[in-house]
């Protein structure tokens, strides 16, 4: 049990939980103020709890701090900083009385590590506790379930990503996402929520968001991500060490470079704004993603039938910009049918459909 | 006189005095927007004027100036930093006539410091002057007494910290508070402020702000802080210097650090935000504050009978988080009988009350 | 062609051009979100088409980056960032044909730098080309002429900053200003925008900005600028090498310091907020300016017969603060009878007035 000394945005995962008072399942986003002091219970048997946690630090940017009434192996209770004097006054009662029940007694030996607890009989208590059968009961029966909170529109109360439809949808993949103009809660931190699922083969097409920096977390697959960025940005950490001898020579002539990621569980990637990616999936792959900065971003995709930067380029500057004429522009993007979501493997299926009746079928079913 | 360069916030204190066209008294707030051309005339003939400013900068954080019309023997007149020809243009006549009516006659000595003024007979002025009997009423007359200002309201217009109600108040103290929900011109800036009395011999009960930054002034009286933090705040510094041998060791094995300060009048305390503090009176203790960031900041108190983070946590979760079990701790917290402010002597009241009688009786009385 | 992944604000200036499907002309100012895909066609024959860009970074402040989906001499295509792999399957088609359509020939040898182009038939384009009559017409009846576009209000169009009436107007200059108070698309990004007209031989008077950074930019003519800073600013560099060893004598005597510019077109100048300055043409100036930081920030003038901080001081204070009495400080700020802008040259106006009709004319006739 840990008080957060910032604001915390969670998504949880795979299995039901209940904080305060909310029982939790699978997509449901949280928003926990600075200073609230809360905890987790899995009430599950049989599966593990995740959860995805974005903090955002009140006192200094980039510096998280926690702090607990309950002290642990790990992290010693806050009233241990206030001495004897101030305790007795606050609570009205002898330091001796306060120490035995709120406070673990103070050790004399250097601490222990976790893992020798039980055997030592140590007084302290894991940050991660075993809760019994009846506890959980009881907390449960406090919380409000999914279908009680759905009636209500508290404010502090949890969202699930995935009670509404899907921004982008198809055979190939699905795209949730709840943003600041969408939700109170979200608007208040400038943020955005989303979950991403590409099935095995797919891709997630080229685009770029427009304002918001992404903060991408691989909760279930595995896969493949480009993302493309100036040079120059590769360069300015070399240039810290190196003369800046051809600077002039490379700002008149910027190549742009491909930063590629293989995926699996566990990963986290930060996209920044306006810079073009895409995303393969090898199996399954389930995203999720914060955006930072969320307001009025757009996601501006680069292939794909509909939703496409590249065939609102007005005809003379199609003509003017590219190699290709503009009717050629034209058909190029016209032969990708899917939007947003597609094959990334189109090769294969171009084979399997040989023959003249596949290809036209093929175009009538998707 | 001088205009700020920078949005001030002032809190003026034990006396009246006069701004712009506001005759000002204890407990008085007046935001003076950036740019703003300002004076302050004490007109009490026995009691010093003080006032407590916060000054945010507009430029750059943490750089505050700035310039005076009139020139004084601390800083130059701005019109000083014109040329001879923009300021002839600028007032259509002869630089010898602006010099003589608006700028202090140039030196060609080295500057004098202050107080060698009276006998050298020197054109400049210091920055505070002796003003007349006449000239102060004469400002007087023009200002708007607090009585007029209370009938308007004004947004310009200075408030009175101690006008409303105070958020907390008992036997052992008094917290008066304006924050950026209740004022407009508090809201502009993301601040709140605060006036806070305890009495001799009292104690502000351990709390921490969610999200706001405290800066405290002692205005009036001695006293004793409390402010725990984590060590790892402390070991920053010091591994700077140091190789971070035992990082891992130290990330895994927090230790609450307590800062103890005692306070006297004039000394400044910043409070982080989320870290508790307690604060002891040993003399009738008047503290100023300022909250920055203090949009949607909540105190969280940690002991006193009502408004206490500790009791609201469920049943459960205080037995497996603490020692004692869950009944345990609500009688100890329970036993405080007082909230916000309490008695921090608590074995000196308890020795005079012995006997049974007594305890009844106090218990009766607060 | 480029999109940028910043928020940029353009004013136009000197002819006409079409931006996606606006007409724009002189004083036209336009916000293109971040991530906009843009580019600019001067419609005319024989003028140069000039652009003022703001350019606000979403990603790192300071640190700006564009896009762009066609490869030039300059900048490769955002598509070369992604493997064949991916673009096989975001376009559906094979590699050679989107090669061939979207992307210039890859070069195997060293990259030519601009001009040697026509002579060696690359393929690359440079990043502004020649767009032929036809093309010009075609774009043109796309786009929204002025007229239409100011019966429409949607908020994503241009405005013209020269529409409004100037908010100070004399024989010697005028002064356009549109202020995040007066629209939407301003406000958004906290910017005013401004384009200032200071007729040859004339003077802005001397003045300061209460809040907002400006950043000015010489359109057409040629000037004096004055800035006054404080000493220490300058100080501030100095020290980085010496000793601090006379701080507190320079703090308590703080000289102001003349910054002095000779302005002709094409130079920027930042000038920051509280500072006072003044701008002198020696031929007709034109002057454009974004100031940021600009809500609820206040032009104050510093001389003038109206609008002038000096005058507003009460008489006692004017008689505290300057070494002339406070009846010769009224006269000395009224023997200037223009306000905002006035003649930079009163001496010589003054020779050819002497005699005593042409004073009373001249006092009549402005």
């Amino acid at each position: 049990m840990t008080f957060n000394i910032n604001n915390v945005l969670l998504i949880f995962n795979r299995t039901q939980i209940i904080r305060n008072s909310f029982n939790l399942e699978r997509g449901d986003t949280i928003k926990l103020p600075a200073g609230t002091t809360a905890y987790l219970v899995n009430q599950d048997d049989n599966e593990d709890l995740r959860v995805a946690d974005l903090v955002i630090p009140v006192n200094r940017p980039g510096k998280f701090q926690s702090f607990n009434p309950a002290g642990s192996q790990n992290q010693d209770s806050y009233f241990r900083g206030f001495s004897k004097n101030i305790l007795e006054a606050s609570f009205n009662a002898r330091y001796e009385d306060i120490e035995k029940v709120l406070l673990e007694e103070q050790e004399h030996e250097p601490r222990q590590r976790r893992g020798h607890k039980g055997s030592q009989q140590s007084q302290e208590a894991d940050a991660i506790v075993k809760v019994s059968r009846e506890q959980i009961e009881e907390l449960r029966r406090h919380a409000k379930s999914s279908s009680k909170r759905r009636a209500s529109s508290s404010e502090s109360e949890p969202f699930n990503l995935r009670n509404r439809n899907p921004i982008y949808s198809n055979n190939f993949g699905k795209f949730f996402e709840t943003t600041p103009e969408k939700n109170q809660q979200l608007n208040d931190l400038d943020i955005s929520v989303s979950s991403v699922e590409i099935n095995e083969g797919a891709l997630l097409l080229p685009h770029y968001n427009s304002r918001a920096v992404v903060v991408l977390i691989v909760n279930e697959g595995k896969g493949n991500l480009e993302l493309v960025g100036l040079n120059s940005e590769q360069q300015e950490q070399e240039e810290d060490d190196e003369q800046q001898e051809h600077e002039e020579e490379q700002d008149q002539n910027k190549r742009v470079h491909r930063y590629s990621a293989r995926l699996s569980r566990g990963d986290v990637i930060v996209i920044p704004a306006g810079h073009p990616i895409a995303v393969k999936a090898s199996s399954d792959l389930n995203l999720l993603g914060f955006g930072i900065n969320a307001e009025n971003n757009q996601r501006n995709f680069l292939a794909g039938e509909e939703d496409n930067v590249i065939s609102q380029i007005e005809r003379p500057v199609k003509e003017l910009s590219f190699p290709g004429s503009a009717q050629e522009v034209d058909r190029l993007i016209k032969s990708q049918k899917q939007s947003h979501f597609a094959n990334a493997r189109p090769e294969e299926e171009s084979q399997r459909r040989r023959g003249p009746l596949s290809s036209i079928l093929a175009s009538m079913i998707m």
